[in-house]
This record gives structure tokens, C-alpha cells and sequence, in this order.
């Protein structure tokens, strides 16, 4: 199928986007690309593409922006439950003592979801998942976290396996045992990080030969953050996991400065995430390491901070930035990556260009997929969306509504109704 | 038909919610709601409903939350070309004297009005208007004020009465040809205020009881800022309005204050829109008032400002709390009232029960609506919305997406699918 006329094909082709280099959009002015069965083939000029394959089925894209798909980096999908309620306290003025002595904060989430079976907790990350496919992405990083005991951090896996059986969109997991101290080790977070690394993560690793065979191992990832794991119980999990196999994550300095985004560096971590509070000298080592820096604006969003992630200061440092909408049903319930863009120009001050390389191809470094998708070229995956805009600049200009018209997903094309119609 | 089973019915039923009433959401629980033809007939308990209306044809809201379509009263629904140029040039720091020269600002969406067709006015203003309904909007006021020249004002005037015809939304108009100081009248803004009394204001009424007979007047409403219209020029331009019969609005206090509230409170205007540098002398003037005090926090978010509408003050001062888009292509390009909700609850700390009420009965207040739409009573419009959440807190705790999945436009039900499905 050859999709053609696009105002701007963006190709997003080639390496990282390092330091200065973020924002390389491989723009091509009334863009085609042709794709055969799951693949990429060819990226060109609409005149040339059409002579070269006349009698290829077409797909007009009138005019509009062309683009690959959103890779997602870093996400919570999978929980039972949510907070609405606890929202509406914290905004009524409800002290945070007195919402936790009510059961609120992540231990709810942590309760709704060991009570949930299963079945309970496809069908309520089902919907989440296909608004963040119908939002343009169509890779998405997805967590564990909200067992914090092995049964449920298994079922949390197997509920990611099962979506993305029964969709089509890639799915990488992250086992995040380690994202807080469970209500049974409050007053022994040594004992829990202890269980994490000498029961979980090898019982993890045997569950998932077990049932994902002959599948890359899941990222393990953990909260180092001062009411969670400190930088000694963080790096005793990490080595851990790293000496099993697992490639590594880690959420560092959301709150607190604690020397995470170092350790992500020292011990060659994937990404390292979120990175509000993070010092110039852990900005200096992300910016001579390969670890991808992610940023979460959604985070400081949905608390109502002003603070986000330097953004500019990890650019100058010449690290490799991406961006993800942190979706958890804590802090920030959005699925949309183009939100994410949006608060990205705004708070961070990236240019559109910038954001959409760092949900893009630079994402997809973040959670090793870059050999598949992330950007359009010839043996990648077709993963692509077509935005109901004549120009890539209304991704960071316009907000709070979803632009995308179509999501050719391996492939297939999925129609995106913004508009309405009538049914009765 | 009776759409029986809501988990939450939002009534909004009774007056204005002024001060500390803000937030009376009229809750019935497994409520059901009776409508015929355009009308609500009656709103109660399924149980109730559907022993008294036994062969009603029936739609089942599914344990979803049904509640007024929302109200916005502050759009500028209709405008020439895009700004999203300029939006990177500032994001890449160019500063703002070079963007005006390059042609940017305001006066570029005045230029690229000007130039547009009544048929390119309204293409180019349709897929906002339907994203707006696409999000719930059912009901939307809308301005002129990007011709700040008599024929192309009334050429948007037009476009909105087509917009209205071709659509059942009901559309408010607003004359606003005060929205800026044109190019030809830089140097003379007293010229064109005197030009707006003297010339234009006769010219639209004129216009309206040709083009709208026997329809209520359009607001009038003036920019009153510092480089636009200052209090004089204001008062001056409404006063003259006011005589001629047209009901007031007024833009004040969104960057400096000069007063414009209180002289909106004073003249007896609907509503006194943005408010965010107003005096506190002003606020207590609004809270003793009938004129509605609309908050427009999508134009502090799009600017990455962090000062937005003091609403605790407003609402302790015992006013009229609205909410509205602010939809324009400078800074505020969105269409969706349920992210103006959710920013309302982090930057104004509203909590979402208070967002909901100004977002419904109170925005129909401030735009002399409230007898047809704003909340669902018997005898009113039947406008109404199925969301697809159990809990109407997930308005606002939730964002960046659309969680309607149902609009119900005088008694019509459109689908709209956040989903996906396949096409090929």
C-alpha cells in the first residue's frame, strides 16, 4: 500500500538524537511511503513513489502530517481500581496524613489490584490501552508495581502478555517489584528489598521462560526515592537484576536527589526516568553515557508543580531525552503522548520538532526498540499515523484534544473518529 | 426515550451557583432521565422512571455518568489560518518584537481573516466546532474581533450564523470588533473606538435585524488591556453598546489591571471574562453582583504562565464562577471543556463537583442561556452527555483525553468512538 500526498512525511530516520542533534525530523515535503504486509519498504517524494510502483493500492493522506507512531517509554498500564475519590479530597483540602489514614495513595492502588483477579485486570487496562492507540501509540513500555508480592506482580506480567496478545500493539514489559515498600515491610524496607532480590527476581525470571519463551527478558526497574528504596537497596536490586540478565530502569529524583540517575549510568541502565531533581553532576554522566534520560511532564502536571525536567540543561549535556506519559492512576491519568508533547513545548520548552523526536525514535531507544520502530525506514515495523494537520508544528500548538486521524499499525489501518455520528 | 441506569445523574437543577453554593451538583444515583422530541420531560430514579414510562424506547447509559452537555462562554470559534509557526519561533527563542516584525501576533490572524472567504471562514472553523461537540460541548458562545474592519467582521458574524444553521449546536454570538487596535489605526486608538461607537455598532444591529430577525442581539465585548482598549475606550464602547440595546461582555484583568470588572459590574454586563491580575476591590464588586466571573485557564497554560484565575477568591466573594475555553488561535488552541476542568482542579484548585457547575448551569448564566441549557430540569433542552466513567470525579483527575462517549444534542444521540476500528 503506498500512503501519499502527505504535506510532511517525518521520518524521524537514523541515529539517537543526542544533545543538540534532538529535533532531526527527516522532513519530506508531499511525502509517500510504501508498505507491504507488516514492513516498510520505501520513504520518498510522493512523485517519485508513484512512478516507481504504479499499481500499488493507495492510501491518500490529503494533505496531511505523516509520522511514526508514538513509542510510549514509560507507563503504568495495568491497575485495579482508581483514585477519583482521593483527587477530590486532596482538592477539597484534605491533609495527606488523613487521606493515607482513610487508605488512599498508591497502597489503594496496591489494594484494588491484589483483590483483582486476572480477567478484572485486562478489562480495565483494555480501554487504556486502546485510547493510547487511538491517541497514536502504538508501542508502549508497561510496569508491574502494584502487587509488591510475587503473585500479583506475576498476574500484573501475564495481564501484559494477554493485551498484547489480543491487540496489536507492542508491548514492553518492565517488572517494577521494587516501586514501593509494601504495607507488610513498613517498618523493614531492607526485608522487602532483600525478598525482591534473592525470591522475586529469580522466580520472575523463571515465570518468564516459563511463559514467554525465547522472549527478550522484561526490563526491572525501581523507585529510588527517600519514602521508597535509597541508593544502596536501589543498586543491591539492580546488580541483582543485572547479574540475572535483565536490562534495567530506574525512576530517579522525581522528589529527592539520591544519586539515581548516576547509578543508571554506572550500571549501563536502558533509561533512566523522570529526573526533576537531578543534579548538574548526574546531568554531566547522563550526558556522556547511552542511558536515555525520559522525561514525565505529566507528572509535575497532574500534582500541579511547577517544576519539571531540565530539559534544556540535559540537551546542552548532550544526553539522549525522550518522553512518556508516566499513565498511572496516581498522578497522572493520561494516556495521550501528544499531551505529553503538548506540556513538553510549554514546561520544558522543546520545540514541537524536539518533542516529537523524543516520543519518537528517541523513545524507542528507550526501551531498546529502535531496531523496530520509531522512525519510518525501509525493514522497520509500519507504524505509522496520519494527523489530521497540514503541518507538525499543531502537535505542541494545540492541546487537550487528539489529532490524529488514522494509526496504520503493522500495517493495518485503524480509523481515528474525532468528530461524531449520529446513531439514533 | 429514557436513558435509564446512569451511576450518577448530574442534575445542575436550580439557580446561578454564586460563592460557597458552587459545586451543588444535583446528584441522583442510578438516575434515569425521560426526554421527547428536543425536550427533558422528567429526571429521577431508573426505578421510578421506568415504572411510570413502561413502553418508552430505552437507551441504557450502562452505569456510566450522565450530566448537561457542557456550556462554553468564551470561544473565538472563527478564524483565518494558524499560528503554529510563531508558536515554535517563541519555543526557539526568538523574541517577540522579531516575531511581531516577521508578521506574527494577533494582527497575523487578523490578516489571514481578512483575506479568508465567508466559504474558507467556516471549513476552516466546522472541525472545531465538531471537536467541540466531539468533547461535550453542547452549547458554545463565540466572538468576532479578527476583522477590527466592518465587512470582515460581519463576515465572521455570518460564518457563525451558518455554523449554527448547518449544526444543532446552539451557537451564542459576541460582536467583539474592540478585540485589538488594527494596523491602520496603530497610532490612533481613540480613531477606532470612536469608529466602533459611531460606525460599526449601528452598522451591526443594523446587520443582525436583517441577517437574524427576531433573534436576540449578539453580546457586545471589548479587549480592555493596556495595548488595546484602556478604561475609558471601554467604558465608552460598552456604554454605546448598552444604549443600542446589546447585552455586555468584557475581556479584563488577563494581563494588567485597569478596572475593567468593576466597570462591567457597573454597566450591568452578563459576564467579566479572564480575571486574572483583578484587585481585590474588583472581586468584591463581582461577588455582589449578577455579572459572571468566567475564568479562562487554558490562556495561562498555553502561555506557560503560572498565575491564573483567583478562583477560592472569587468563590469566597460569594460571585458567579464560569469556565470556558478561551478557544483562539494565539494562545489557547482547545477545544475541550473537560481539560479546562481539569486544570481548573490543579490551578485553581476547584474541586471537580465546582469545575462541573461552572462548567454547565454557571457558563449558561454567563451567557443568558440558563432558561434552555445547563442542566437537566424538565422543559429544557435535552443536551445531555454519557460519559464513559462510573464517577463524575474522573472529570478532572483524568486528562488529555475525551471521556464522552455519548453526546445527546436536543434529544439526538451521537456516538463518539475514543476507540479505534479497523477500515482496511
Amino acid at each position: 500500500m503506498l500512503i501519499h500526498s502527505a504535506s510532511q512525511l517525518l521520518t524521524l530516520a537514523g541515529d539517537p538524537q543526542r544533545g543538540r542533534e534532538l529535533g532531526r525530523l527527516g522532513l519530506i515535503e508531499d511525502g509517500a511511503v510504501l508498505i507491504r504486509d507488516e514492513k516498510i519498504v520505501a520513504v520518498g517524494k510522493t512523485a517519485d513513489l508513484r512512478a516507481a510502483y504504479p499499481s500499488e493500492p493507495r492510501l491518500d493522506a490529503d494533505g496531511c502530517v505523516v509520522m511514526p507512531g508514538f513509542v510510549d517509554p514509560h507507563t503504568h498500564l495495568v491497575w485495579g481500581g482508581d483514585r477519583a475519590a482521593e483527587f477530590e479530597m486532596k482538592l477539597a483540602g484534605t491533609p495527606y496524613l488523613d487521606i493515607l489514614a482513610a487508605g488512599g495513595g498508591i497502597l489503594s492502588t496496591v489494594r484494588q489490584t491484589r483483590t483483582a483477579s486476572i480477567e478484572t485486570l485486562v478489562a480495565q487496562a483494555r480501554p487504556r490501552l486502546l485510547r493510547m492507540f487511538a491517541h497514536g501509540t502504538t508501542t508502549v513500555e508497561a510496569k508491574t508495581g502494584y502487587g509488591l508480592q510475587t503473585a500479583t506482580e506475576l498476574r500484573q506480567l501475564k495481564a501484559l502478555l494477554l493485551l498484547e496478545d489480543e491487540s496489536r500493539i507492542d508491548i514492553a514489559p518492565t517488572f517494577l517489584g521494587a516501586h514501593a515498600i509494601p504495607p507488610e515491610f513498613q517498618d523493614d524496607p531492607q526485608g522487602y528489598t532483600d525478598l525482591v532480590c534473592e525470591t522475586m527476581l529469580p522466580i520472575v525470571r523463571q515465570w518468564w521462560e516459563t511463559h514467554a519463551p525465547g522472549r527478550r527478558l522484561p526490563f526491572v526497574d525501581v523507585f529510588c526515592e527517600n519514602k521508597a528504596f535509597n541508593l544502596a537497596q536501589s543498586r543491591q536490586i539492580l546488580e541483582k537484576a543485572r547479574r540475572l540478565g535483565f536490562p534495567l530502569k530506574i525512576h530517579a529524583d522525581e522528589f529527592d536527589n539520591l544519586g539515581g540517575a548516576s547509578l543508571a549510568v554506572e550500571l549501563g541502565a536502558v533509561s533512566a526516568d523522570h529526573l526533576v531533581k537531578t543534579s548538574d553532576a548526574d546531568i554531566r554522566a547522563l550526558g556522556r553515557s547511552e542511558t536515555v534520560a525520559v522525561a514525565l511532564p505529566c507528572t509535575p502536571f497532574g500534582l500541579a508543580e511547577c517544576e519539571y525536567t531540565p530539559a534544556r540543561k540535559l540537551i546542552e549535556a548532550d544526553a539522549i531525552l525522550a518522553l512518556a506519559t508516566d499513565c498511572n492512576p496516581g498522578t497522572a491519568w493520561n494516556e495521550s503522548m501528544q499531551f505529553v508533547i503538548a506540556l513538553a513545548c510549554r514546561m520544558m520548552k522543546l520545540t514541537p520538532a524536539q518533542a516529537i523526536a523524543a516520543a519518537t525514535i528517541n523513545a524507542a531507544h528507550a526501551i531498546r526498540m529502535a531496531n523496530k520502530v520509531g522512525s519510518l525506514e525501509p525493514g522497520k515495523q509500519a507504524d505509522l499515523l496520519i494527523l489530521s494537520v497540514p503541518d507538525y508544528r499543531h502537535l505542541g500548538y494545540r492541546f487537550g484534544t487528539n489529532l490524529v486521524r488514522q494509526v496504520i499499525k503493522k500495517g493495518r489501518v485503524y480509523s481515528v473518529d474525532v468528530g461524531y455520528y449520529r446513531t439514533a
